[in-house]
């Protein structure tokens, strides 16, 4: 049995934990928080809730430990600390700082003999998977990412951050229109603005000001400015009733040419349609926990991301059961 | 340069030719053939085509042979055979064969220190990779494949042995009602005549009994007995200006739950739309003729498929620059 610990108890963790319960050669053994514990009630039985600090204790009872932090200020600092003593695997999702992460916690990893995954979930995860072996056997093409439809959690959270605001749902739909262009092999070149909108409901406080609630949604800067964006206000009932889930997903494309002449062309598309981001998150992270267990057996160290592990570490199948069935 | 051989000159090997022109880090540097040599034209300026019997005079000439032959007799005589001298990549795609083959080519491969590639292209390759990877992340679940709409070369061939038959072009199709009923999470249950039809177009000899040759395809077992199969007699003009191409393609779906209550649901699809079916199966191996090259140089051997191979090893890029711009 592999044995998962679980640092952190939000959305992410609870799909990790619902993901073990569909994996019998693993097993929860522990949740850690910064939170007091006994306000955690941990869902599979007999399974403790503790205090971060008490981790440290833990270092031969876990054989890697699922960081389900937020990537602005948690994962940046837990994950290479986490990695000193454990085989970890986190989520981080800042695309733009992921360089930086990556030498923090291979460093760490390296210098303590533990497995690191990071950037671990749909994109960055099977997204990137996609794209970058889209990009190779193609080389000559176009990339397209269209995200959607789905709850944007950093966008709902920046309109509930607007003074009047109450809750708020932000859907990012992707533009039907772009994504027939994209799929006929027209390779066109979009502005921000042409692959997604923006859907918006918003739970106003008693007596806001509609129209200004409105005017600063439409025009946040990076958020909301260069998209064609729609706001609905609503009672809170209505949000509970209809906008209670996290489903999401998106489509990935490669458009590509081969042939003598390039006179060939060539489609590539991926598509996720998930009633629950974080559970599909947390099921990708428990096949790379696998995976990261099994590279720890071997004597690997240091950190890797979803471009450095051979697909069959994911599965539990032998190499001989995974050709006979699934090549 | 990784320098390239290819034995055999089909279409296959050609679109292996086309893809290498579009990877600056390969060469083609011979084309072997049991036909006579002169009557090969390789279109690489400077490349010479040789008999087969000359390969062995190549060894340290060429860091990777690509072995274009077919399934049914070529591949498992030759890819054991070529693994003794070379580190070499094959498209072997009969499916059940493949534990035996992957072990002949294992033996062989280990017992001369070189690395060999087998069952790469789209299905086996692509889609395996999809449908192990999907697999892995939902491991609870359903698996579909469908292919087309897109020329099938051993049904066309099928049909071409039949008595008064001069030419023919079979399509493989989806049937659009049951692709539907997949991406939209119903997991329905099929039988082979739900999920595909057969569309013959076929060229007669004159005088031919055209209802005999409709019922003989019509009725032929395993190829169309079991398949709604539509027979369309066209001019032989006809079939050279509407059917000349190699089209192919084809959808992977994973439909699966996930939850504590498996209350989620989630479909993965991966489709491929293929103008020309070799080039983009040559890509595919070239691509991965990059990753034998680079798995010899650190000193692996034996056979890989692949669910056995990093995918940053396909990539031109470093790993830096691909965490960078992929990730």
């Amino acid at each position: 049995m592999i044995r998962i610990g679980l640092l952190g108890y939000g959305n992410l963790s609870r799909g990790v934990e619902a993901a073990i319960q569909q994996n019998d050669d693993m097993e929860l053994v522990a949740v850690f928080s910064r939170r007091d514990p006994k306000s955690i009630n941990v869902k599979t039985p007999g399974v403790p809730a503790l205090s971060i600090d008490e981790a440290k204790n833990w270092v031969d009872k876990i054989d890697v430990m699922v960081l389900g932090g937020g990537s602005a200020t948690d994962l940046p600092e837990q994950t290479p600390e986490f990695a000193k003593y454990f085989n970890v695997v986190d989520s981080f999702d800042t695309h733009a700082r992921i360089p930086e992460h990556f030498d923090n916690v291979d460093a760490a990893a390296k210098a303590s003999n533990h497995v690191a995954v990071i950037s671990m979930g749909w994109d960055p995860g099977m997204f990137s998977l996609l794209r970058m072996v889209s990009s190779a056997v193609l080389p000559e093409g176009n990339n397209y990412t269209f995200w959607g439809k789905g709850v944007s959690q950093g966008h709902s959270d920046a309109i509930r951050r607007i003074k009047g605001v109450k809750d708020a749902r932000q859907y990012t739909v992707p533009v039907d229109a772009a994504v027939d262009q994209v799929r006929s092999g027209q390779n066109p070149t979009f502005v921000t603005r042409d692959m997604h909108t923006r859907e918006c409901f918003v739970v106003a406080e008693e007596g806001a000001d509609l129209a200004r609630i409105e005017e600063e949604i439409k025009t946040m800067p990076n958020y909301f400015a260069d998209y064609n964006t729609t706001v609905h206000f609503i009672s809170e009932e209505e949000l509970k009733r209809d906008h209670a889930g996290l489903p999401h997903g998106g489509f990935i494309f490669r458009s590509g040419v081969t042939g003598w002449d390039k006179e060939n062309n060539h489609i590539i598309e991926y598509s996720l349609k998930l009633d629950s981001n974080p559970e599909f998150t947390g099921s990708v992270i428990a096949a790379y926990a696998r995976a990261v267990y099994r590279l720890a057996q071997e004597g690997q160290t240091g950190c890797k991301t979803v471009f450095d592990i051979a697909p069959a570490y994911l599965s539990k199948l032998s190499g001989a059961e995974l050709r006979k069935t699934m090549l």
